[in-house]
């Protein structure tokens, strides 16, 4: 006879082997993977391990103690509008994700830089033909949305010999890099800019931000004549009908996106058929089962100690 | 009125930049651009800087005292049957060239880890989907050839999160690269490798060496069944007729080939064929035209100065 679940998941992707992988890490609790199925009792549930729950699920929850998000950021969350507002949420900060982000960014950085569709499409001709080639000394990358990933990101790409800027709302150090923080110095940030990189949360105010506007604040000193644009952060923070444009205009030199205004992408998008534009379908860093349940499990743990939980989101900063 | 040269530059690409380029750094001394001109009095050049030279230019130079070469391997120069034994070669090292080769192949293993060429291809299908993603722990690096620039590749892949091995004639402690020496340790290095990344300069001890029984010794344990070839040494090196029989039956998952037998690559080549081959025309690491000729600047100034030169090449081992 089950008792009644503490630990509730509602996973909307890859379910199986997440729930597999809670089920070894949390064994000796009553984990229930909830589809939103009628008559189950979830008034002992404690903890909710959740990405898009239901609209009021968590707010239907008597016990609830705290709410985990399967992922690194907390917007498709807090777009609930019966969150419980009272409830500690704790976001994904795993080196296993943060080193597939870095992964990422540095191989389209990478790309960019070495003008790899170029020798793509030359490949495809059978053309043996050498082109432009900068080093990577001469494209400053500049990083939006400089936390964890961002300085992950930033670390990498100082090791490959780019310079590298950063941006965020609080001041920081990090290594070689030189940073920027807020509105305010936003313009100057772009200004020294010739690889954008963003990492930002999606929030109201990075709602939109990469827009023409933007773009024609990024510099255009460097050997490629315009600047590049790379998304791995969300999609609500970039414009697409002004990255067409500035692809067709060549304000921009090229981008990469792993993000969208609406996922999955459109078929339909003019965005696919740009040779110097790289779609991917939001895959830049996936949560691993394992690390999951393992940083589930290791929070509930200290918490149960007595200890505080980490990586606690800010509900006024909204990230 | 035109004193003897001292310094012979003969270039075989790019020709103008580096000539300018020497200019600049060599002010003061007399340097000619040879392209086999009649009647040209060479009885004072002392210095001469080669790629390909003529054979039999450098043996009928009387006052010739060191010869350096344009890139860092000197195959093409030890080819020459009537090369001056008893000069002192110098080869060209420098942190922007490292740097370069350090960028591509970073950029080459991360593009057969996040599967680049499959996500191109579903982007040109304007179709959204998520594809298996092992993390580059998952994919151990062994670098044959772990010298100058294998040992700075290594770096940059251990600080990408990829585990590294290295195999050099001599032993060699490296961070946290396991090394391998030697003929006798080979299949122990192949047999821990999933992603195998030639350096090794062209000798006749290297000659074909990445051949097909080469490819039956690499780890097939890994998340993508099959190891990984990428080749920026030396053509040479290579047996192309393996490789394409390699990629048509699975032994190998993907090449990135940089250099091949003979350059340019015949447009009949069926290595242009595959979605998983990346080819690129010995582009990986230029030889910047400014940081060639300080160096050299700098190894002549050394040497006037009485102090040892650097890099020296050894003709006996063949690089
Ligand atoms: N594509 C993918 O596969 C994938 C995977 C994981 C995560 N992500 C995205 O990556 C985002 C970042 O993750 P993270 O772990 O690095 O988050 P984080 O540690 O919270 O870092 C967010 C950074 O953005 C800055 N920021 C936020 N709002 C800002 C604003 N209005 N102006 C300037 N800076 C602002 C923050 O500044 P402060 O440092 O001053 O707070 C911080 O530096 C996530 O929210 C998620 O959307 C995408
Ligand atoms: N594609 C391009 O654009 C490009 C650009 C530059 C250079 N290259 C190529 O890269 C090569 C390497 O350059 P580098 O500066 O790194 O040279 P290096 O410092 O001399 O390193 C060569 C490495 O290969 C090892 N090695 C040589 N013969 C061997 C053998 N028979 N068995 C096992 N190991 C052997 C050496 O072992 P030890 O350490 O024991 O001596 C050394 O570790 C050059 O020769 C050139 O062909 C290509």
């Amino acid at each position: 006879m089950m008792t009644k679940p503490d630990v509730l998941l509602q996973i909307r992707w890859d379910a199986d082997n997440k729930v597999s992988a809670f089920a070894d890490r949390l064994a000796g609790r009553e984990v229930l993977n909830y589809e939103g199925e009628a008559g189950v009792d979830l008034s002992a549930v404690r903890y909710a391990v959740v990405w898009k729950p239901d609209p009021g699920l968590l707010a239907s929850l008597p016990s609830l103690e705290v709410i985990f998000s399967l992922g690194a950021g907390v917007d498709h969350l807090l777009s609930d509008p019966q969150l419980p507002t009272d409830k500690p949420i704790v976001r994904f900060v795993d080196p296993d994700l943060t080193g597939r982000m870095v992964e990422w960014i540095a191989l389209q950085v990478l790309l960019h830089l070495r003008q790899q569709r170029v020798y793509d499409a030359q490949q495809r001709k059978r053309l043996w033909q050498e082109n432009m080639q900068p080093a990577a000394k001469d494209l400053r990358v500049g990083i939006m949305g400089f936390g964890e990933l961002g300085q992950a990101c930033a670390k990498a790409l100082l090791a490959l010999g780019f310079p590298v800027n950063g941006w965020a709302r609080s001041p920081k150090q990090f290594e070689a890099v030189t940073t920027y923080a807020g509105d305010g110095e936003l313009d100057a940030f772009l200004n020294h800019t010739d690889v954008l990189v963003s990492l930002l949360p999606y929030t109201q105010d990075t709602h939109g931000i990469l827009n023409s506007a933007l773009f024609e604040k990024l510099s255009r000193d460097n050997p490629f004549g315009a600047p590049f644009l790379i998304n791995a952060g969300r999609g609500g923070s970039q414009v697409e009908s002004d990255i067409v444009a500035a692809l067709k205009d060549g304000t921009l030199a090229g981008v990469s996106l792993d993000v969208f205004e609406t996922e999955p992408l459109d078929p339909y998008s003019p965005l696919w058929g740009f040779d110097n534009a790289i779609i991917t379908p939001h895959i830049a860093a996936l949560s691993e089962p394992n690390a999951l349940a393992n940083y589930v499990g290791d929070q509930i743990e200290r918490y149960e100690a007595g200890r505080s939980l980490e990586n606690l989101v800010d509900m006024k900063r909204g990230y």
